[in-house]
């Protein structure tokens, strides 16, 4: 059996290979994970995908079939085969947690250990959180223009494969999703399973009434029904309420806890409306208007906008693909690496300066004003730099010293943003439940002021860097560019 | 263990469960899947996945965990759960080989089955089908502009989880690639894996030169330089040079099969020019100018039109994500069923008119001229139509009735899409090798005019349907929606 070990571009091998060969390979590093741009034209991205690579790198060994593989193409030393066979993780890695709030720049995940290890391992943990952050992200726009509605998570049809639906289902779930249709994914990560009908359903029986009558002879709760198949307000909500009022019949007067009806096509402002009122006037008015057809964060904001009356709401394709930003474009980049007992700070250089990288092993730190809660800004600074609450401080960017705010001591808090995963090798990170990531998510978006939910447009969550770093950068940046030659 | 059996929508399970109650789950009906619009604003879509669905089909059961889950949610019976243990595939599927070159409209993929088999299906061989269909596609428009010059799949990174990777790299080698930096998907598929060499590498060392002196120490070929990590045209190349001169010089004058540099970032048209200049005039014509960075099928055509010197592409984000549409919208929709031993063709109406459905079990035939071996245009007729190439025959729209095109006997020969998988549960489908189904789609893409193949406003390739089954579908509509009901 191939392993996920192997999943990882084929230059990372050739780099190990050759630095195995001149005994570098061993050379302990820090690499950073970070972003540069929100995707979405959003203020931040919410972390997912943390789960995924601790597993992936608890798990990280070679099987027999892997080096076997590896051999045949005929790239690789039976030296360098051979010490794959032992090849394990020994390092130690911290990251943000799922479900944090996080910004452009920032360390979000920080591997520190051998080179080859390092190396290896950047494809496929770049790969899970640039994915699933991506997803968390996306569903989060969109619970931040449906408010307290229900949402369930609909994608899988459309999803870019297995693990693109089942991993994006969890990710949605982190970003604020109630539920989801993918029940491959709710077995596997204890998520609620949802669904209405299809209009197979509709149709394998003569008529509409036929069919939810079928339904509603079945299920004693979560009576959907989907009235768009022939005429909705003409022919699907007449029979919908007419079912509804033989089972208020039957049942002596009550109805199920939940049942309501499915629009999944036409103008569903008006048509919500319009069987809002029929709902009401024939003595349903709890009954959901549940709607879907691909739907995404601007076309919810603007169905509120004109006065929709739909009450749940049922998210596929553009969120399970991301659309408008389907790739997050997290890096992965040397920071710097010990020459004997000195830790040298590495910083990637470029004509294009956005792209210059910082140096030095680095963490961030979040500011948070004590009294409403409200996030101040994060601070990237280096390792050993603390920050004293019980001081005045004074929060500034190096590059514009005009700018800068004087927090008063002992009105902010300071957290840090990474926490320890593993520690020389060993998982020490007590993985929380998908119950207690989404929590943390929900109290992690609390951290900004509305303004930074706006859909597009919003301002920049304020970012600095410390002046300890700036300097370094700067010196390294003079070092290397100054140099003529 | 929970297996793929629940990779579906809860919905699927629950109107299965509302069929079985009504012991209509065995009733014997036809389903097509079919799109509605070509991905990127293209004529056509490449179709890939089906290998996918082959195997998802065949490993079709329910584990013991499978059912404890269901039986978990309290949604279920145990008479349904007990009917799933013994539940496996029985049916029938035609399908679009891997790599045919197909447009909207067309049934792609048809299932004749028992109604439940065909619900429970739905979701998972859509998403195999869009997803890989759509990454093919992506790559063959890349392919088209790239002409015959080398290009490989790097994007794992920035993919949509490990099966959006590792199922988009063998897409895109259906589409048109050559190659893969996924070691998994290389190892799983039989693919080519390839790469280079990162940033990492070349800060890993003092200079840029130690960098590459190591690389060429360590490999006998495939010797491509990453030269843009400090300046590119003052550093990068002339150090690649320098290295690539020591080479020669140990050779005794020869260099190795595959050599060369990689750019990745800057202006590539004009670096790759300045670069060529400078490999041209060091003696080393045969250099490799590969280039990345962020790449899509509209710069590399910028790129091509501006006189870029580049000899191999590599494309990673914008391919493996499907960059501009990042689903495709294909749906699986009734066709008809069984009542008795009289089939009754379905259709599913729609307010949106290009939402209604054909109906009835239908084929496709493409009209191909035996001249040029050009595509004339598809045919979707039903099931039992023929067309007799040995006589003249009409081909037009009953739409437009107006617009046809005599085709004189002898001039072109009727070819039929579909091709049997399953046929009554057994798999009859001589599965093709990966080579053989590129083949095949180097073939298929031959059959379109150079015009079909344009990135936007391609003109429409000639789908008509059949006089039959345009007075199928006029007389349902007529007895459905001309009931004033």
């Amino acid at each position: 059996m191939i392993t996920h070990a192997l999943l990882t571009d084929m230059y990372q091998f050739t780099m190990m290979q050759g630095l195995f060969a001149q005994n570098k390979h061993r050379t302990r590093c820090v690499f950073d994970r970070f972003y540069r741009t929100n995707p979405f034209q959003g203020a931040y991205t919410v972390v997912a995908g943390l789960e995924q690579v601790i597993e992936y790198v608890k798990g990280l060994r070679f099987s027999e079939e892997d080096i076997t593989y590896l051999r045949q193409t005929g790239v690789f030393t039976e030296e360098f085969l051979e010490y794959l066979t032992t090849f394990r993780f020994t390092g130690t890695i911290y990251a943000a947690p799922e479900g944090s709030v996080v910004f452009p720049g920032e360390v979000l995940l920080r591997v520190e250990t051998a080179k080859d290890e390092a190396i290896l391992m950047e494809t496929a943990l770049s790969m899970f959180l640039n994915h699933e952050s991506l997803i968390a992200t996306k569903a989060r726009r969109i619970r931040s223009v449906i408010g307290k509605d229900g949402v369930a998570e609909f994608g899988m049809r459309r999803a870019q494969g297995v693990s693109a639906a089942v991993q994006g289902a969890r990710a949605a779930f982190i970003g604020g999703f109630d539920s989801t249709s993918d029940v491959y994914s709710a077995a596997l990560y204890g998520m609620r399973p949802v669904g209405t009908m299809a209009h197979s359903w509709v149709m394998s029986f003569p008529t509409e009434i036929d069919a939810f009558r079928a339904y509603a002879d079945q299920y004693a709760d979560n009576l959907v029904f989907l009235v768009d198949t022939y005429n909705t307000l003409h022919k699907g909500v007449p029979a919908a309420i007419q079912v509804f009022q033989e089972i208020r019949e039957r049942r002596g007067g009550t109805m199920p806890s939940v049942y309501g009806i499915r629009l999944d096509s036409g103008d569903l402002a008006y048509l919500s409306i319009e069987a809002r009122k029929m709902l009401d006037e024939a003595g349903f008015p709890e009954a959901l208007i549940f709607a879907t057809n691909d739907l995404d964060e601007y076309k919810i904001a603007d169905l509120k906008q004109q006065g929709a009356a739909i009450t749940a709401w049922g998210v596929g394709t553009k969120l399970i693909t991301a659309d408008e930003t389907p790739a997050l474009g997290g890096v992965y980049k040397l920071a710097g690496q010990w020459e004997g007992d000195t830790f040298m700070p590495a910083m990637k250089f470029s004509d294009n300066i956005e792209k210059v990288t910082n140096p030095g092993k680095k963490k961030v730190l979040r500011f948070i004003n004590v009294r409403n809660n409200k996030l101040i800004g994060d601070l990237i600074c280096l390792d050993y730099e603390t920050v004293d609450s019980t001081q005045d401080y004074v929060f500034k960017n190096p590059l514009h010293p005009w700018k800068q705010t004087v927090l008063k001591a002992n009105t902010f808090r300071v957290q840090e943003l990474l926490v320890p995963i593993f520690v020389d090798g060993e998982l020490v990170y007590d993985v929380p439940t998908l119950a207690q990531v989404k929590a943390y998510g929900e109290e992690q978006i609390q951290l900004l002021w509305p303004e930074f939910l706006r859909l597009r447009r919003a301002p920049e969550v304020k970012v600095n860097i410390s002046e300890e770093l700036h300097q370094l950068k700067s010196k390294l940046l003079l070092e290397k560019v100054g140099d003529p030659s």
